[in-house]
């Protein structure tokens, strides 16, 4: 099942190519890259350029390595705006180092993703550019719903979009573009990792609602505690109130405790829970639906492997 | 004396490409940019892409507008970082808007830098995205020197040339490289640029120290408040102690106040100034005498009134 995809190669590109004149720049890059992660982000890079028919895997080991320091960028600039304290299994940067070089890590990542891109084609530079900006504008989305206390359906809809489908779809668009496949597998593989990408961030929710700190390696129940999230979607059309609007005003420090579970006991967010399951699994359908059109090979068969590690998984 | 360069085009630019799907990020990116500036950098690209013999400046406007937008992004990042609240005459972003939105409109304008640039040739990228390292680099050890209560004259240096020099090279790079330039006058206009980069921040460390709050149209006294700048170099070999090492130590809470008037007070900080501006002298004239292999032009002409300029400037 397994094809064979260079992640190797990709573990050492991030941490060489972030090696800094500054050596606490490296030491804090690598604290969080080599952390290690699930490395979705490569490995669709990768796959979408072997299921499009790419002849020299590593050319795309650049592009997988940019998607996920930037990926980790925006975790690390996230972390320092929730306050969050475990990352992957670790301490955050900003807990470690402080918010100061956190900001400038987070900043560093960026600058390095674009390093790695300056010699790429301008056809994949603009891919990754705007997916860029539409991580920032989905978090920024995110963080103005909470503060006002208002998440709709399709608002949650428009933030989860950009905030991770649209990364994910990148992946798809680099790997494809750059093994010179035609359009229409290009476009097949975006409806597979834009539903993909959508079904993951619902499954992010679900399990940072119901999921276990160390299993996750990160903190839970912060979405409620900061108003977001699927828990926090209010929608009268096919779901009830998933939470009491007070609920949204709660602070972090109420987070994870006994606040999560006198909400999971809640009818409302077990209703949201269930919805939600049944909406990426309905999500992770389209996406191997789409993926019919391209030629048989073990990089779409694992590609297909991966949508159903979305929603089974518990990390 | 003023050469024909379309700085109107790049304050078009400026705004049109940083307006986003999310209001929010129009309008913090709106007043950063709009509050104006002195607008050097992207007038030494488009200086450079006149003076290396250009013929189509209207191609070197997205340069210029990379340039200011990347420069803002650190501006609005460093303000999170040294609580600003004064910048181009206005409120900081982080000051109106909190830190949350200021560290995201910050991100969204790397980005944003990153889609101008995509369609640009790489040799491009490459110049804009090693300056973008080197400007974070900067800061950091800037930061890390303020905290330790060590700054010597080479650290001192290091840190300028990174955060300041390192985009000023990049600017006049871009601008040759695109007007098409012999390597010999790139390379002219980079021993400029970077020259200038090490007067300008001199000078503006002095402005930090002697300036005026209304006048400069941002936060002064910060360096000394925060251990660093000029005012914080401590070096036996050509001048006394600028400082002594207790008022490293000092908080924000004090800049600009009090604390600065009994430091101009001081013989020392006197004597480190009077340095700074001899040396800031000595490096303008650095620069001018490196754009003697260029054919004489208008731009070249008002580089050199720029560099001047640098020198005599008040805020």
């Amino acid at each position: 099942m397994t094809s064979e995809i260079p992640l190797q190669a990709v573990e050492e590109l991030l941490l060489s190519v972030t090696r800094s004149a500054v050596p606490l720049l490296s030491e804090t890059t690598a604290h969080i890259l080599s952390a290690g992660g699930k490395r979705l982000r490569p490995r669709l890079v990768l796959l979408a350029y072997a299921a499009a028919g790419g002849t020299n895997i590593d050319e795309a080991v650049p592009l997988a390595a940019a998607v996920e320091i930037i990926h980790t960028a925006t975790l690390v600039h996230d972390d320092i705006n929730d306050h969050g304290t475990l990352r992957r299994g670790r301490e955050t940067v900003n807990s470690r180092w402080g918010s100061t070089f956190a900001l400038l890590t987070g900043d560093f990542m960026f600058t390095k993703t674009y390093e790695i891109m300056a010699p790429q084609p301008a056809e994949l530079n603009r891919i990754l550019a705007r997916a860029a900006t539409q991580l920032v504008e989905g978090e920024t989305l995110q963080i103005q719903a909470a503060r006002q206390g208002t998440l709709d359906r399709d608002t949650y809809y428009e933030i989860i979009a950009r905030k991770t489908a649209a990364l994910f779809v990148a992946c798809t668009e680099l790997g494809a573009t750059a093994a010179g496949a035609p359009p229409e597998w290009v476009e097949a593989l975006s409806t597979y990792a834009f539903n993909l990408g959508l079904a993951f961030q619902i499954v992010d929710d679900i399990l940072d609602l119901i999921g276990d700190e160390q299993t996750l390696g990160k903190n839970a129940g912060m979405d409620l505690a900061q108003g977001r999230g699927l828990g926090a979607v209010r929608d009268d059309s096919n779901a009830p109130d998933a939470l009491p609007a007070t609920a949204l005003q709660v602070t972090s420090d109420t987070a994870g405790g006994p606040f999560k579970e006198s909400l999971l006991a809640d009818h409302s967010l077990e209703t949201a829970i269930a919805l939600g399951r049944a909406k990426a699994q309905e999500l992770v359908e389209r996406a191997l639906a789409s993926l019919d059109i391209l030629p048989p090979s073990p990089a779409v068969e694992e590609l297909r492997h991966l949508a159903r590690q979305v929603i089974s998984r518990d990390r």
